[in-house]
């Protein structure tokens, strides 16, 4: 137990990218639950859609103040629990701070079972990166048997998994990446069919005609900008395209510019389609306990990359920008012995 | 009957923007039949569709030969026939040539009944284009009741229809088009709660916010560009897409080049799907008979532009592209007693 509070809050929007100026860190006193339950935080997520709350823009969910606390999927360890739902030492994850500590409402918690698999991994592939990449794939790019699934940010905590599960529904699987390690851990760990190390190619088209021979009938884009460009001109008849994320131009500082793509959609009667995985929240019982069998199971392989020390946390959410991570980035807060 | 026939072959790929060096009009011989059936044209539909076909690149459909007659959905008479399925004086629509004869199998010719209606309604509100607003609505687009839909290319033979079917099923309807007189038809004869006048619009966005002050649940877009770009940026959550059409690149001489839509997807959730109406062919009797019940009812007007003569064909195709027709644009080519 800490006898203080760390805590990073929003020192400034960024312009274009975001930096070390962007984050403050401050000391503060453990907060106090109140009728709240206290969690210390023992793994946070760092995710890309974080950077569009840091923009004062309107988007599909408020931005975050200048001066407020920075929110994360978090899994801690209960401290205090002053309603009847939770025993100190119980393990809970939800929508907590970049902190050491944070309180919250007992209904915003959901307990994790530390017997059934780590516990990170519910901020992973058994959490919200899971969940995205099990509706995006089964509900919204239905990657059938013998289709092409194309998934961008493919070495990634949503991709990662986007890519087995289209494999699982027999899908030939092609995925970009950024570095030969990924390009590896695709073809050789994950079965994917074949990986494109966007950073080496010089023609993603080129790459797609070889990676992709008889075209795209699925594509699972989290990434954007190029190489979403040239995935778009090898849709397949009846093409179906997840809008997940596009990381690549999450930093831009103007409205970005690039080929118009509705005249390829008429021909191709692909359908283009963003999706949040919040609309399926209904439906999370049975997605979590789905990727559960299939990690139980072997079928689901994951990685994470975890940054040591919750004052590490900007390093690890900027290098997702850089393609640092390989699977779910998360940043180790405290240990169960601290 | 004439001694000879006319028919307008393809002179040469358009680079950008077609013209009449286009379009060669040569004299041959009225051809023979065979086992064929000799059609006299009546009317030929020219659509902005015929652009692709001008062009060696690859689309949904394989392009014209430079040399060889252009094609367009035509109604005329049977003049000959030496199948079993038609008499001399049948009225017929089918894919017939830039001509004033053509031969066609009898498979590929349908009869039309000139009691019903107006035979050159077989190519506008009872023919393709009519379908084509028809399956586009209410399969795509899919406006409901208090639902906002807006249509580009509004007063032409496709968007005036689907405007109408969208007003029918309950919803707001917005469109666009090119001149004083097109919003004023809209406005004023098929109903629409409002039509933005897109040549003396100096802001799309301030011109919807006016039109659709609750933001666009529906979109059937003809002409794509700009005022597409502006539409986008207006959808709400789960808005639908239908991308019929883009007339305004498709003389473009090289990929045209516009602010990218995919972030915006992903906060509102929108589905984007491009459709050709010969997905839909199976159901053609459906959307004939519905169309045909809503022209008898008076609950769908239509239009139609009508150009005399098929020496003049180039110039009702070129006119597409400034916006010059109010509705299905035709072209005569001969009377019923010649």
């Amino acid at each position: 137990m800490r006898d203080t509070n760390r805590q990073f809050r929003l020192a400034k929007r960024p312009e274009g990218k975001p930096d070390h100026d962007t984050f403050d860190l401050v000391e503060t006193d453990v907060p106090e639950p109140g009728g709240e339950v206290l969690v210390r935080t023992r793994y946070l997520s760092v995710d890309p859609y974080m950077r569009d709350r840091m923009s004062a823009g309107e988007s599909y969910a408020d931005p975050w103040a200048v001066g407020d606390p920075l929110r994360a999927g978090a899994v801690g360890e209960v401290v205090e629990s002053n309603g009847a739902e939770f025993e100190p030492g119980d393990i809970v994850v939800g929508n907590l701070q970049w902190a050491d500590y944070t309180t919250a409402p007992g209904a915003e918690l959901t307990e994790v079972d530390p017997e059934l698999a780590p516990i990170s991994t519910s901020l992973g592939v058994l959490g919200m990166p899971g969940r995205t990449a099990y509706f995006g794939t089964t509900e919204v790019a239905e990657p059938g048997a013998g289709d092409t699934f194309v998934v961008t940010g493919a070495a990634g905590a949503v991709g990662s998994i986007a890519g087995q599960i289209a494999k699982l529904s027999g899908a030939r699987v092609v995925g970009f990446a950024g570095s030969d390690e990924k390009v590896e851990y695709l073809e050789n760990e994950l079965g994917f069919d074949a990986a494109i190390d966007y950073e080496a190619t010089d023609s993603y088209p080129g790459a797609l005609d070889e990676a992709a021979p008889e075209g795209v009938d699925a594509y699972f884009d989290n990434v954007g900008g190029p190489i979403t460009d040239a995935v778009f001109t090898k849709l397949n008849v009846d093409a179906r395209v997840a809008v997940c994320g596009q990381i690549s131009l999450y930093n831009a500082t103007e409205r970005p510019t690039g080929p118009r793509k509705l005249p390829g959609l008429v021909s191709t009667r692909a359908t283009v389609e963003g999706f949040l995985v919040r609309d399926f929240s209904p439906r999370y019982g049975e997605a979590t306990k789905q990727l559960g069998q299939w990690v139980a199971s072997g079928d689901l392989q994951y990685r994470e990359t975890v940054t040591g020390g919750l004052e590490n946390a900007p390093d690890a959410f900027l290098g997702l920008f850089e393609g640092k991570n390989i699977g779910k980035q998360l940043v180790k807060v405290s240990d169960a012995d601290e």
